[in-house]
């Protein structure tokens, strides 16, 4: 691996262990066992590693809320589309942990952050509009809109509220345990023939979390 | 009003303002037109005032999460009800808009503002179990607390996400949005014979916010 991606990966590890306002580039490079003065040379500072780092997360997140959505029919398709946009803000714990701070501190982050939550809304009711149509959920135009940011909210901000939950359950429950919570604020807007979508849910979070319980 | 209460009163109103990390104790003593001496006479710096200014607010959402809810069966009543809890939590916006950085830098607010999270999730079981038993909301315990949590989430980043969202309405207008937001979470839960709760919800948001839009 190229030092600038052990760098990256370095970083983001010890922000995410250690709380991002409390790891300098010296601890960075120290855990790499290079010089202040090499890791300078690829970044100018730890903003600039934050800033590397931010860009990554968004073009991914950014790729998976619009990539091709039509066809989530099936409860597990469904499920592990949420599980892969929960997943990828888990791996960037340290930012949404600490998001107020970072936004204040970054305003180029700030900016890109605030139309990555606008794509969450949409890519909410992307999936949603074609269930509409097919009357598989039951919404009008203004409950479609509040349930998008209700989702969103949950998306964005369910890592800072675990974490003041105190909710110390593994990483891989902790998903699933997010993914269960936007199911069950989508779940009570399905029409009556479609009401087993949500039990074929709870049955899989069932199943895939019974290892981790 | 004593010079302790004006100090706490202009803090508040410049954290608001300006944003907690941008005022200093200085700038405080110079609003209110004394000496930082006779503001250190006082308050033994901000932490104090923050320390402070949190209590008092904790105390009183507190008052207002344990106050007897059982009566809480018409539409206006459950308004009212929560647009005091969003009201209380807008006058102290500027610990809520920089939440995990004042959180991380008193401990001793954070494990206070746990138990007060703690306190929004039993709240809102409290007012939903009489319901359930009348008949009025259709939900079983896993349901009750999945949208026990969902409320409470609403009801704590409410502000930090409409301040992503860019949503600069005036402060009323905000209040009512984030009451019928929390509504909507509830609404899809009411059994048929209640449906039109929800719809008065909404007529009542129409006829409240008509002179704000």
């Amino acid at each position: 691996m190229k030092t600038r991606d052990r760098i990256l990966q370095t970083s983001l590890e010890l922000f995410n262990l250690e709380g991002e306002p409390n790891v300098t580039t010296v601890d960075i490079a120290n855990e790499l066992d290079i010089s202040p003065g090499n890791l300078y040379y690829h970044f100018k500072g730890k903003e600039d590693i934050i800033g590397d780092l931010y860009d990554r997360f968004h073009n991914e997140l950014s790729d998976i809320l619009s990539a091709p959505i039509s066809q989530i029919l099936k409860p597990d398709d469904a499920w592990f589309y949420l599980y892969i946009v929960f997943e990828e803000t888990y791996k960037q714990r340290y930012f949404y942990r600490n998001l107020n701070d970072i936004l204040q501190r970054y305003p180029a982050i700030e900016k890109r952050f605030r139309r990555l939550l606008a794509q969450k809304v949409t890519a909410a009711q992307a999936v949603a509009r074609p269930l509409i149509e097919r009357g598989v959920l039951a919404l009008d135009e203004g409950q479609l809109g509040r349930l998008s940011e209700a989702v969103a909210m949950q998306v964005t901000f369910w890592l800072t509220y675990d974490l003041l939950r105190n909710n110390k359950a593994p990483e891989q429950l902790q998903i699933h345990q997010g993914v269960l919570q936007v199911m069950s604020l989508i779940a009570p807007h399905l029409t009556e023939n479609y009401r087993s979508f949500y039990d074929d849910c709870c049955k899989l979070f069932d199943s895939l979390t019974a290892d981790l319980i």
